[in-house]
């Protein structure tokens, strides 16, 4: 199986390029493999890559001012990762991420997100759905951490993502639901509980 | 003024258009009156307008099951609003909208942005653009929510949207913010207080 096939495979559900598109738009990815607990991004760097997660697990998460970590989003194969404020902007990150398992990513640079954006203009419908996802999945966790309580948005988060659930601290699931990893323990014993 | 003219300039900000696109584009909004403290949108009802706001201002919220009400956000003129999870899948809503001035809206329906999109598809890029900056004003809020404190945030909130903090109540401004009314209005003095 070659590196760019889940890739290509996402793009064309959505959009129809020819051979040369998809070459021009492969060219503008560098191929990366990071070792499991590898940071890639740290608060105040620049933020310019948009990353395509091959394989693995990353996770970007971000610290107060007492230092207290909160996980702000979990990505695994086939989700894409960055600190999009500042990717977009060139702004020094906010958060940081880090490979939860080892990874293999494609990273997308600004400067060629924005080429490809000029050169092939269809890529503007795949972006489009692209950041529409990710708008109304954090509109929609927003909402579940108004009206849900911390059992309902747990049993919600391992329905949705299993996969993640499996390979993830019990303390960065609990800081992702905004509840303590106790509360979260309890939780879950009474989740395997059988009824 | 011509009541196209705000979306107009707001459109060619990003995208250039034909006359005949123009007009076309124009064909597909419906404008509306709606007067203060109405209700547009009720949660469960379908959802199937995007909103552009002319003049006046919109909120959404939620409910929690005890009938708690949490802002979503606030929309003033050049504003689009929706229940966007739910107009892009025309699936029952899961928040209300309502007017908190006398407003004048223009509305997409679900059918036209379908149309729109793959009758002018350099719109786009427009929506590209769009939902870019909803998600990263999501997920700035949601950092600022994990990061600052309520006092910074509430500082943060009227430099950002002093249109809004003017024309909402301190409740919805509270719920917005997510802290209690009372709270809110000791920050709101300290913050008035000469240095």
């Amino acid at each position: 199986m070659d590196i760019h096939d889940a890739i290509l495979r996402s793009i064309v559900k959505h959009i129809s390029i020819s051979t040369e598109e998809r070459d021009y738009f492969i060219s503008l990815l560098v191929y990366k493999e990071i070792p499991k607990k590898t940071t890639v991004l740290v608060e105040a760097q620049v933020c310019n890559q948009l990353s395509y997660i091959n394989s693995g697990a990353l996770r970007s998460y971000c610290l107060d001012e007492k230092g207290k970590e909160s996980t702000i989003m979990f990505a695994v194969a086939d989700w894409w990762l960055t600190d999009m404020y500042c990717f977009l902007n060139e702004k020094p990150s906010m958060t940081f991420i880090e490979t939860i398992e080892d990874s293999c990513v494609l990273n997308l640079s600004k400067a060629n997100f924005d080429h490809l954006l000029t050169t092939i203009p269809k890529f503007e419908r795949f972006f489009r759905i692209l950041m529409q996802n990710a708008y109304t999945r954090e509109q929609l966790r927003s909402i579940e951490n108004l009206t849900l309580n911390a059992e309902e948005r747990y049993a919600r988060f391992i329905s949705k993502y299993p996969q993640i659930a499996n390979n993830v601290t019990q303390k960065q699931i609990a800081s992702y639901l905004g509840i303590t990893p106790e509360f979260l323990s309890l939780i879950r014993k009474k989740h395997r509980r059988p009824k």
